[in-house]
């Protein structure tokens, strides 16, 4: 994997490639840097919301990304709402800004949503049967669910899997000699990028 | 001052402070966790946008951040339809994420832009002088601005302060014995909070 930032080495494909397998391998790994990402949405009164997410899942072939929420949480009602959403990744060492406009579709109870299910960790389970719905007000802090046996699927009720689908996507990447900044524009094939000032 | 996230060892009054005291620090510091922040704004169309931007001030008893951006900015235009704004902070270290709900007000060619200009880096006024604005489209990537001299004022004219309103922010501090999320209300005084469910 040719691993540079510097986007005079690439064209719209490659950049795109190298984009695509940072995704696949920050879902695999905690440590990378786009492991993490922050989503926004819409509130119905107030502007956007924002939260930390983790990449669950990146889908090259269908430019998808996923997370896994509570159906219980805000966002799932802000998304029944409005399905635009921003995701955002910043890797501050390589100091590269990956920006997203996407639109959102929550699965539960449905087949996506138990595949996730079946893959995820037992400790990632035990978020999904906490009894008060996330942000509700509680009087203490609550301590952490037990963590769940394999076969224990009481937080399947709570679990959705948020996908993502995008057509296109904007890397901003700083360097001293000049900040670079591209959209790229995966479709229609063949995929083009517009240069854009920083 | 008594650095610890967990929630169990705070009041609202001491959480504040601890909350402000590392916004003071990250406004002087390009280390601290908390010197990049994530702010999201609505665009007209097509959901909210997020970028990330530089922490450049906090005042306490004002209840405001600020960050500095080009007025040509897409964000500028945004901000003009809708001023709510959501302002993101995430420490993977500390497992902190900090959210805040605001409202912006954008300065230029006024007092507060000359003051925040006067006494920025001429490093960071050199992005002001460039000829195109940014997410303009553009045939070749800009190479990086000469840098100013100390008494070259002609990115002025493309440089704005956004101040960034809030009564109340929200923290979550992520613990293998339970995540602690709270709401704080900062207005009316006292301050109180809210325990929410993680």
């Amino acid at each position: 994997m040719s691993e540079t930032w510097d986007l005079h080495q690439h064209g719209p494909a490659s950049l795109w490639q190298q984009c695509a397998e940072n995704l696949a391998a920050a879902t695999a790994s905690a440590r990378h840097p786009f492991h993490l990402l922050t989503v926004a949405s819409n509130t119905s009164t107030a502007g956007p919301d924002q939260r930390t997410v983790v990449l669950r899942s990146f889908n090259e072939a269908a430019r998808t990304i996923s997370f896994h929420t509570d159906i219980r949480s805000a966002k799932v009602s802000q998304l029944a709402a409005c399905r635009h959403v921003s995701l955002h990744w910043y890797d501050p060492a390589a100091r590269v800004q990956l920006r997203i406009a996407a639109t959102a579709a929550v699965h539960h109870s449905d087949q996506r949503a138990a595949q996730a299910w079946h893959r995820s960790r037992t400790t990632s389970r035990a978020c999904y049967t906490a009894a008060n719905a996330p942000g509700s007000a509680v009087e203490v802090f609550p301590t952490a669910p037990p963590i769940p046996l394999d076969e224990d699927d009481r937080g399947l009720i709570h679990f959705a899997v948020v996908v993502c689908q995008f057509s296109a996507l904007e890397v901003l990447s700083l360097h001293a000699a000049g900040h670079q900044r591209v959209r790229l524009l995966l479709v229609p094939e063949p995929m083009r990028w517009q240069l854009l000032a920083p």
